[in-house]
């Protein structure tokens, strides 16, 4: 008997509750938190063994959410101001094999489950393989990174109404980095510069974090937050888990 | 119609003809060179657009020489001194889901094929997925490189005899660099610590590059190059792409 082609080895529970407000990279939000909990199948008390030693992990994600059904061979970067990129010069999740790669801080190594920070994948993501970081293979400061050099930054300014600070101080305790992880979240612009119903001035939104929903409008560069509050309806439920990966 | 979980993008042309004498990580030998050929059906004209602006790509290749059955949760690093560690902690390629991560240095792209060094991938293997390296995501010069910090360089000097050098100087115009190749391949002792027959000094081994055999004996940490000829016969052949890879 082979092996399968692939196995989720755990499904990460994240912070963020949809893939609106999930960051589009690693390390750009210090205070997101994730957890990832090793299947038993996998004996996770001798799989783990020595990675606790280690600051950094590599998380390869299955992009679940992948709706593609044909190969699409090109994307559009949403800061590319309209240019095409190849699939395979872009970090995009519709891709041949829809496997993502995201770096992530490894806090501690608490029995089979692994605590992350620093991470840019939503609840429910399938991962199916852990690999420790390892500098000598792995780091190359000077890569030349591409069309990625030529995209915009387009960070807002970030400021809470008082209601909204009061809410969030209010919850701080038990969400430790409330406040920094709006903020960091906000900070990117979520909005869609494709979609120009988006971009009017003022349009309400909402995104996901934790079992807070977080209520903001854009105005002028400047992102408000207006509510911070539990959430008063569920977000998108989990999208099941391919069951192949399961077996 | 969903897409498969898993697809060749392409299969690797390397300079390694088999597992024994290609490299343990990348970067090791910058000498070594590669081809990825990307597949028709992803339409490489569009899908790599962009991709030659990079220095450095990922790639995501299949262990599909992996021939472990069942799932075995820690390995014995060879230069870790008999300690175990569990798989999770390591890039060992036996693993749930098999599949290896590898940076290389992008030398060009023509057409349909990327041109690869620094490599440590052997001839044959299955790509799933080429993806940018991105500084910003990828690099963490300062991770901690956990229990890989402790393990010894144990590294050979290479000499070659009068007559190998000969043969490597009249081969080196057809295989520009061979000679730095075959050094920087064996200066990483490709003997297995735990395997005693290995390790009697004087013991002739050969490794295949390109279409060349190289023969070699270690004897006091020096590893000494007997012959540097056309493969006499071809190396192991190719272990076929699992077919689902390229539906």
């Amino acid at each position: 008997v082979s092996q399968p082609l692939l196995q989720a080895v755990g499904v990460l529970e994240s912070c963020f509750k949809e893939k609106f407000g999930t960051p589009r990279q690693p390390n750009l939000v210090p205070d997101a938190t994730a957890k990832l909990r090793i299947r038993a199948k996998f004996i996770p008390e001798q799989s783990l063994k020595g990675l606790e030693e280690f600051s950094h992990v590599w998380l390869l994600a299955y992009f679940h959410l992948n709706t593609n059904t044909r190969f699409v061979s090109t994307i559009h970067p949403p800061r590319l101001e309209g240019k095409t990129v190849g699939v395979f010069a872009s970090r995009a999740p519709h891709r041949p094999s829809p496997i993502g790669l995201s770096v992530a801080r490894l806090v501690k190594v608490e029995g089979d489950t692994l605590h992350l920070s620093e991470l840019d994948l939503v609840d429910g993501t399938p991962i199916v393989d852990v690999k420790p970081y390892i500098p000598a293979y792995d780091s190359v400061p000077k890569a030349v990174p591409g069309w990625t050099a030529r995209v915009g930054a387009r960070e807002l300014d970030v400021e809470f109404t008082a209601e909204a600070a009061a809410q969030a101080r209010k919850l701080e305790p038990k969400n430790p980095g409330l406040r920094r992880l709006i903020e960091g979240v906000l900070r990117q612009d979520l909005r869609n510069p494709r979609d120009k119903s988006q971009l009017k001035d003022g349009k309400p939104f909402e995104t996901f974090l934790y079992d807070l929903m977080i209520g903001f409008v854009v105005k002028k560069g400047v992102a408000t937050v207006t509510a911070v509050v539990p959430a008063p309806k569920a977000p998108k439920p989990r999208v099941p888990v391919p069951p192949a990966l399961l077996s």
